[in-house]
């Protein structure tokens, strides 16, 4: 997620209030303790040094649980094979539940989405989109949808992806942070990992006031460099003498003399963080020069860019599994089985009854099972015909679907490397392309995959729009921008995506507006419940969809094991 | 290279002023042009965005050099079979010399030495490394040598290593920057990387005078945020008004604002940046508590440990290869072929004559060569007979052999990942363990292990004087203040190593006390090179036994074109 989502994540976050607080985690471990389920040794939360990062405590669902209480595992309808999707069916299916999973995607994974060469992507057309019924008149926030089945918009024509063999774009989610609990679906379905590289010194910063991208480490140095500069000087001018001891001045200056490189002098003229213009070796290195002077790295207005890797889902170390994100929801398929996914099926209407929930789909015979749960965007879950009463299908309609875009560039020349000497990380711009991103996996090989934008908000909305060549182009003249000429050599193919242009998904993740309604929605409609990333405060996060899917499933088999 | 020992360098590097002056790489190069050797694409020196990280320019010898002079490679006896010594016959190798490396130890690598389960480390006796002739007594700034040849210092059992299939531990370098020239040795070997995580977030922060140890993110934020509200609230009460003017005080302050989280009231209370007593998921976080006092904060002597990864040299992201940094001296010493390597040879007399020089070893013939490089290190290679003279043999006697050691513990269970939620990384301390470091590689396995200390200078010294057992009872009990029981629990094992009581090697790296002889080591005596890291600004770096390295071939192949 990048900086400015983050922050309206976190705005998001103090709206939330009161999610999991009607039968939360607290309430069902208390529960599974009282049936002997205790957390095994592996889960078991450990008091932990610092602060205790993590998911929430979980007890799976095991086939034991009837031994011990009588009962069978029910028969459960999960609609959309997302992560929240596949983690419920493969969740469930450790108890022994009879899951099938419905997908109207012709594939798994949702927007945990891995494109590689012979991949097609089919958008809908930028008219069909616009409609009433389509993502942009959707992006403002009316309430309520059409009553009737939607056929959907249509699409265009599917782009073939031509990437060569090894090159993979992970065109949604791209990085997991060390507390979420994606690194645990990591360690328990055997997905290896490597790190993704969020933060590169060696990377670039660029605003458009600025004449030439500057390194990371240079703009970080001089703008560490001048605030200790402009401190240190305070203090030695008495102006925090009210608020400090003498002795704690001392150590405040000691302080701001190792952050900010000032000496003695207090006075910041650059130092060894900044890097060279040669590098150190058999001679010592070349300086790159006097920094701008304070006024200068002010205008350039890098604040955030220079916190961004700060931030608690930012943070370095970041993780992605080894050759694609979608290792894990193929992982998570696999343990599902084949059999229990059905794929291009769309759900037309779901009927909740006192004794089961009845699915109807394209082109098959209706489906019956003991449960629902409806893993799909809300805001297509909400243009299902469904009898789970105007509350539900108004609180469904509540969240906005956002937009956000990527590109994949496929170079034949890894020339970041090879050039720039930048090895993984990002480059920060303030340009509408976001950031461009160095991949952070198979170096020194021939080919490479740069992100050649990830935006969000209006600039992925303007992306969203342009047809994929223009998008290409476009991405093209601000890459230059920082890269120069070499951005346009040994380019091989590029791939675009506009999430609010993918079938059946039509929006990158969903903005709450207000709270009203989602409480109703963390608790099931009848026999219907409800699973995805929205319902939690880990918005755009594979780790929202699953901490959502195991409060499901913990929900789901306390109450079978309860109504046996 | 630690911290401390960075600091150390940057001081060394501004005295090792006119290293490369005389005959260096720009007058190299334009010799090559002349000869019709220009560089190849892949070596050509592009501009670069941001300064020109990288090694110095170098093209290698060629086959193709003598066709267009005349002439033919020579004989070359390399001595010592570590980084540099392997790299001079590497890439002499590649125009055709006839290079035969002799190594005193029974393994090729010097310091780049990985440890396995099955490996021995045998160490210098206490007793005879404090020997005038041993290590403890050339700490000081002693000058010479003795003229006779050394028996060495006679060593201790052999201590087994015990670790499991898969364990290893780089007991010498274990990381390298971007920029550095050992990357691209990687990159034409074939040798694969991975990030090696140098600062992690999630790890910790621990000084003697702190009850409980703090997340690195968590000190890092209280830091900054109590530096910005202490700026801001200076900015507001008008300190900066001579210095800045109103519009550039509102963008410091806005600076300030998100560099600090201390949001429109300028006051830092603490925010996302330093983590979660609970995490966000189903519910928002829940915080850790106010922040300490800034009192708290400012005695806690963090300043060093919370900017250790701004260095040049230190930056993330750094990098290891795959399986153990002793990939490139094996990858190296393939090139090289085993049959022009000789392990368990001790050099005893070095003579140069005017054709040649011949070099007398244990228990065998003396051998004879066109040319002789001497990739010892330089207190090592002063207690070598030779004819080099007076000059010569107090300029090797002059570098002071450095103390450093490293602890590697091998666990059966990753707890830091399971409990600690720590990927990869350090924990700093003022403990005199300095650091710990965790795995950057095989997260999710079941073993693991954890570098319990890697300290330098005094710290290592104490280390040094210890047997074995006592180093690792020490470092058990260190670390269980940062770690509690849990660091003693899963132990399955431990390997010490203390760099100046290793055979052969005698030191961690050096510190030159003045500059005095570095010139003239930098020149050719008669017919014998030196290299080494100790002959470059990049001390206790591979790059710089790389760099110095390339130096050696060049000016030694550019002598063997000119003399035919």
């Amino acid at each position: 997620m990048p900086d400015s989502a983050k922050r309206a994540a976190l705005t998001r976050r103090s709206l939330l209030v009161g999610i999991g607080a009607a039968g939360g985690a607290g309430a069902m471990y208390a529960a599974m303790g009282v049936l002997g389920l205790a957390p095994s040794p592996a889960t078991d939360p450990v008091p932990r040094t610092g602060g205790a990062p993590g998911p929430a405590p979980y007890v799976p669902p095991g086939r034991s649980d009837f031994t011990l209480r009588g009962g069978r595992p029910a028969k459960v309808l999960v609609l959309g094979a997302g992560v929240a999707g596949l983690a419920c069916a493969y969740e469930l299916g450790k108890a022994g539940y009879d899951c099938l999973v419905i997908e109207a995607r012709d594939r798994v994974g949702g927007r945990s989405l891995t494109l590689r060469g012979g991949d097609t992507v089919t958008e809908l057309s930028p008219g069909q989109a616009g409609t009433a019924d389509g993502v942009a008149g959707r992006t403002g926030a009316s309430p309520g949808g059409p009553a009737t089945p939607s056929p959907g918009p249509s699409t265009g024509e599917p782009r073939l992806v031509r990437f060569g063999p090894g090159t993979y774009f992970n065109a949604g989610p791209a990085r997991i942070a060390q507390w979420m609990v994606t690194l645990d679906y990591c360690r328990e379905l055997g997905v290896p990992l490597e790190v993704f590289v969020n933060s590169n010194a060696s990377a670039y910063v660029f605003t458009s006031g600025m004449t030439a991208p500057v390194r990371m480490r240079t703009a970080r140095a001089d703008a560490y460099g001048y605030v200790s500069e402009l401190l240190a000087k305070a203090t030695d001018a008495g102006a925090l003498d009210a608020r400090l001891t003498p002795a704690d001045q001392e150590l405040l200056l000691d302080f701001l003399s190792d952050f900010g490189e000032i000496g003695p002098a207090l006075t910041y003229t650059g130092g060894d963080r900044r890097g060279y213009r040669v590098d150190p070796g058999l001679k010592a290195g070349t300086e790159l020069g006097r920094p701008p002077e304070l006024a200068e790295v002010l205008s350039r207005g890098l604040g955030r860019m220079l916190t961004m890797d700060a931030g608690y889902e930012q943070a370095m170390p970041m993780f992605q599994p080894v050759g694609g994100m979608d290792a894990i929801v193929r992982a998570l398929a696999d343990r599902v089985g084949a059999a229990r996914i059905r794929t291009g099926t769309r759900v037309t209407r779901i009927t909740d009854r006192a004794g089961g929930v009845e699915v109807e789909i394209d082109g098959g015979a209706p489906l019956t099972a003991d449960y629902c749960v409806a893993a799909l965007p809300p805001h297509v879950m909400a243009r299902v015909p469904a009898n789970l009463g105007a509350d539900v299908r108004s609180a469904l309609a509540t969240p906005i679907p956002m937009a956000a875009g990527k590109l994949g560039l496929e170079y034949g020349r890894r020339w970041w490397e090879l050039e720039d000497r930048v090895y993984g990380g990002a480059t920060e711009t303030d340009l509408d392309i976001g950031h461009i991103w160095y991949p952070s996996h198979d170096y020194h090989t021939e080919r490479g995959l740069i992100v050649g934008y990830y935006n969000t908000g209006p600039h992925a909305e303007a992306y969203d729009a342009m047809p994929h060549r223009e998008r290409v182009r476009r991405a093209l003249t601000h890459g230059a921008r920082v890269h120069g000429a070499r951005y346009r050599k040994d380019l091989l193919g590029a791939v675009s995506i506009a999430w609010r242009r993918q079938p059946h998904i039509e929006g990158a993740w969903v903005r709450w507006p207000s709270t009203s309604g989602q409480s109703l929605l963390q608790r099931p409609a009848g026999r219907v419940y409800f699973a995805g990333d929205w319902l939690t405060h880990l918005i755009a996060w594979q780790a929202g969809a699953l901490e959502s899917a195991r409060k499901v499933v913990t929900d789901l088999h306390h109450r079978v094991l309860k109504e046996g």
